[in-house]
């Protein structure tokens, strides 16, 4: 079977915050009928990717390379103000708050229109998967960060 | 924070297969360093909803409704040929293979470029969530799978 | 197949705390090759609920109820130290540090060995599903979790 | 904190046949009020970890070494009979099939007391992960799962 291109997401900047769409599924839901309150942490970390990615850099490039690097995250504040429900249809943000050598702060909000569901506040440290130790940021990743 | 519309999206039809683009993030893989053999029924089935979502059908109000319906899945085969790494972004199939008054049987493969990697098998039915019985599908419902 | 009752688990207090044990499964992890962020969350709600269960409720009665009920999370400090990786034989801990009349407050960490890995602290309030606002917490639960 | 060991769990043989308990979570079901279909895969892979550890074979041990290894599934057949909701207590068992130089088959058993809810038929392959193909089971792990 050959297939066409199909159009994939990828997120956009307005007034320097990042915004991707993300779509709630029945594995998002618990029994409870709202969004399982871990899996809002997934829809951020989706957001933070593609943010990455639209600076044109490739988490996988990290994991191949010989010493495996990756930001893991060290701190999560989660404010939860109103559950997200099956089919709703949300946009997440993803703001740099705060960059230094080997750690980025980002504030993110996941919104229904224009209600903020779920805030999260998130501290990430670049660190060597190998030695589990933080690492320098590369410096053209960090370049493209602080241009925003 | 006033926001425009972020496109979403809703996957597409091609020769009668609908068609849906999934991206694999980190919550989908596992430390084998491939997605975990659970998540692409998640993927399979994200690809469902979007189909009969494009027909003009809300899941949510089939359980929004006094007796709660929802289509449960009672039989899959997945053959699991390449695995899928993480940044991969796949395209899922969806394709009807058969239907009847309370069931459907649907083909499914999850595709990187022209290689199939996963293909699914699904049996699904109609069922009261209530009294946990199947049900006749909707006529309109119906008559909207049988136009494709 | 008749099988025998297999011994499952329920967690134990330890001079007022609550403590349940957590394996680390392929499903918990992630190509970084440590457990995924969201995946703690899990773990320290099974430990929430299995302590519930040990002072006797039963949170499906909950749900059963024509009002249906559940404890829902309002706000999650999540502090991440040392990552866990596969097969770690975790302990989550539960200790309640404030209850009001319809909210509680619980501290909790996840711990391999003497070493604490991930601690989160997470205030949780009791609402109805239906209308999704806060309800006082039943009495006779209130005062189990008051006995502790 | 010093905590005394928190007593873990580890299945148990009855009859050739590896049994483990389960307990279902919130976080292992959907908005449907029951477990989401792909989610008895998860305590599947469990049960045939703890079968694994109970052959004294440590998987990670395989992801540590050079030229990492793991059981890959190839194949997956899943018949789904009865759902299992929140709270239930279920029993997952796990028998050895068929067994190859590189390849095994594993018929599973997810109940709840004497009754089958889904039934699993996994074929899985000792892979390299490195190449991405299929190696000689060492001699060892073989040896004892053709004792049971």
């Amino acid at each position: 079977m050959i297939i066409k291109p199909v159009a994939s997401i990828s997120g956009e900047l307005q007034d320097g915050v990042f915004l991707f769409p993300v779509r709630v599924y029945y594995e998002d839901t618990d029994a409870g009928g709202i969004v399982y309150y871990a899996n809002y942490l997934k829809f951020a970390e989706r957001t933070r990717t593609e943010f990455i990615r639209s600076l044109g850099v490739r988490q996988q490039d990290g994991l191949e390379s010989e010493d495996k690097f990756a930001f893991v995250v060290r701190h999560c504040d989660i404010d939860y103000q109103v559950p997200a429900v099956l089919d709703d249809e949300l946009v997440v943000s993803c703001r740099v708050t705060s960059i230094g050598g080997a750690s980025v702060e980002i504030h993110q909000d996941i919104m229904r229109g224009d209600q903020i569901l779920v805030s999260v506040d998130v501290k990430a440290v670049y660190v060597s998967l190998r030695t589990k130790r933080p690492t320098r940021i590369p410096k053209d990743m960090l370049a493209k960060i602080q241009a925003i």
